[in-house]
């Protein structure tokens, strides 16, 4: 092993201590079937939450929310006036989903900044680690939320009035979340930060399968979520004619197959998915008289992705016919490419440290696509089993989010010192 | 009009009186567009019950319930022991159903024994009106239930553990419903009844289309309730190729369109209907692990209807591949023919008071269906609003309505002095 600051920091890494804190951020939320279900803001969310804090307070750290509710805790560097190295992900879960998507990438951060401590680390900037808010989009859309505000992709004005399934607004939840975290609230400006690095799980089958540790990602696909409201007639499903009929059901098929075609491409590269259909009134004997879903579009080429979504209005009104069809596009992030100093920081240290690494694309979004706006930004993926996440089964091994600990600690160290 | 017991009762129906109690009823569970949300043993449907139980006991008429929680208003016959004549319907509705589907069939019977009341008639048989529990099926499936359960169709305890989906069993709701209607709770054996028949809208558009004002049924198509669930994996919607998914929504819109194919008949009488349909675990950038929606199948000749029921969990199973597909039948209710005298009874009835009649089928289910199983059973059908109906904009006139009345009234007095 290397030797120096950043050789130090991954070696003071403890895979047993990191490990231990992924577990007892897991109990918040924690299904039957050991996964997590913690949305974004809720009481579970918060919680989480309260115990960073906690642990912040415990080692003297510094700890802040903005007014997103994003989460800040900063060990302090030797030069306070240099902008910052920060490192983060999320502590937000799908209603079904795993123990290590987001919370990883946080409390691998928490983990740095204990080796620093074990190790007595003094760094030239500061380290911040970061908790955003919302970034799973599953409860308040679109996803990335937190992170988007801070780095100025949209405005805080814009996403107060999004709404839940259950009325309530996120500046409601905002507001309540916030109160109950006891952490100062001072806005975190983008400016002064120089540098970003997010650990994640990969969430996808290629580390696992290739036997690679570690991942170096280039970029994150474009992404473009959609929303569709099919209106026909409610009437009785015993009376009425199948010519009479203006089934709004019947017609979200029609459009659903259609827009499957339409996203079906032969290097199976286009990501469409319906994750949310509700039909109402959702009585087994009356014509459906309203069907809304989700469409969620993802292409690693910009003008690929921006043609199939364009092309996703004509296609479904056309499809529904007699029912009306309304296509609303909710967010269009385009592909992210991440720096490539960033690319090569990570896969330098992957060599010193050991590690195999695999540079390679990032299918799912993350908040380092924002981040990438307002500094250098770079991530790195450790392998999930069987490449499965947004389900309860996710998991990892100790080692396997050691590794990539070893690798953040190490990289960070680098930034620190520039 | 004709002289006797019969004319004088059908004279003596009130058009106004029976608008009015239409409108009290109505009340309960009203919603902003004018229409009715009152499910099955819910507290609007309770106060509905209770308000006929005032009205009972205002007027001196035996009132009680089964262990269904069905509803009886009996006034007295001049021979007590001989067997009463029956007429009903239900006062359930659809999550956003009309004021008239099922509460115009109850409130035309209490019209009748108002219109006996002062027109100060002695029948022979005992009068009873009765209020059926869960007709509509969209709380607890299946539909029809109270009448079912009555006419030995269904037992009790079959039916006892169905829950809704708020997960609370009929066995509780029947409970708390009968504690919280202030009536005797009596068995009500289906032996002594001399004959039964139910006024009802049509919910279809054949009578206002062709301007009649009375529909006498000649029986019921038959009804096929199933069930479709389909599991696949949950997966991130970004990540995963379309190629190792196994999606449970792009699977039950195969599994639908191919359905929908083999319900497909060129003459237009198979109803197919998918009316409920849930996704989860519902999150946009989620792919779905399961899928369940309902199917209500009908058509007037059992052959038929039975063999499409047959056919469709093959061709959902091959549809729905990679996902697994589990189809159950919750309920078949093969067609329903009712008696030829009842039928020749409510059309000479309509000749002797000047109404023009149509002979004519039923699109929908109704509890007639089951009565047909233990008595003499006929259907008097008057027009609403462009056919429409499992939907708030449902309507009819007070004349339309009236005249549904009157024929009622004048069949019941013949049959009552049979």
């Amino acid at each position: 092993m290397p030797a120096g600051i950043a050789a130090d920091a991954a070696g003071a890494v403890s895979e047993q201590r990191l490990w231990q804190l992924l577990m007892d951020v897991a109990r918040y939320g924690a299904t039957s079937k050991g996964g997590v279900n913690r949305p974004a803001l809720s009481t579970e969310d918060i919680e989480a939450k309260r115990h960073l804090v906690d642990w912040a307070r415990q080692r003297g750290f510094d700890c802040y929310q903005d007014e997103m509710a994003n989460l800040f805790i900063r060990r302090e560097g030797g030069e306070p006036d240099l902008a910052a190295v920060m490192t983060g992900s999320h502590l937000d879960s799908q209603p079904t989903g795993g123990r290590f998507d987001g919370a990883y990438g946080v409390l691998a951060g928490l983990e740095v900044l204990d080796a620093l401590e074990s190790a007595r680390i003094q760094t030239r900037r500061a380290i911040e680690v970061v908790a955003w808010t919302n970034e799973e989009g599953s409860r308040f859309s679109p996803g990335a939320m937190g992170s988007s505000v801070f780095a100025g992709v949209r405005s805080l004005a814009s996403v107060l009035g999004t709404k839940d399934r259950a009325g309530i607004s996120l500046q409601e939840s905002l507001a309540a979340a916030i109160a109950a975290v006891p952490a100062a609230v001072r806005p975190r400006s983008a400016r002064n930060l120089h540098g970003y690095i997010e650990a994640h799980i990969e969430q996808g089958p290629i580390l696992e399968q290739t036997g690679i540790p570690i991942g170096a990602v280039v970029g994150v696909q474009g992404i473009c979520r959609l929303d569709v409201q099919i209106v026909g007639v409610e009437a009785h499903a015993g009376t009425t004619p199948r010519s009479a009929r203006k089934d709004a059901f019947a017609a979200a098929v029609a459009v659903a197959a259609q827009l499957q075609a339409l996203a079906r491409d032969e290097a199976d590269a286009v990501r469409f998915t319906i994750g949310r259909c509700e039909v109402l009134p959702g009585s087994p004997n009356t014509i459906p008289g309203l069907v809304r879903f989700t469409i969620d579009l993802r292409h690693p080429v910009h003008e690929v992705l921006r043609d199939i979504a364009d092309r996703i209005r004509p296609v479904a009104r056309q499809a529904g016919k007699p029912c009306e069809v309304e296509v609303s596009e909710v967010s269009y992030v385009p592909p992210t490419r991440f720096d490539p100093d960033m690319v090569k920081l990570i896969e330098d240290w992957c060599g010193a440290l050991g590690y195999p690494c695999r540079v390679m694309p990032s299918g799912a979004g993350h908040d380092a696509m924002h981040l990438s706006k307002v500094c250098r930004t770079g991530m790195i993926f450790v392998p999930c089993r069987n490449g499965i996440s947004h389900n309860e089964a996710e998991d990892v091994t100790p080692a396997q989010v050691a590794a990539g600990a070893r690798v953040l600690a190490a990289a960070m160290m680098d930034l620190a010192a520039s």
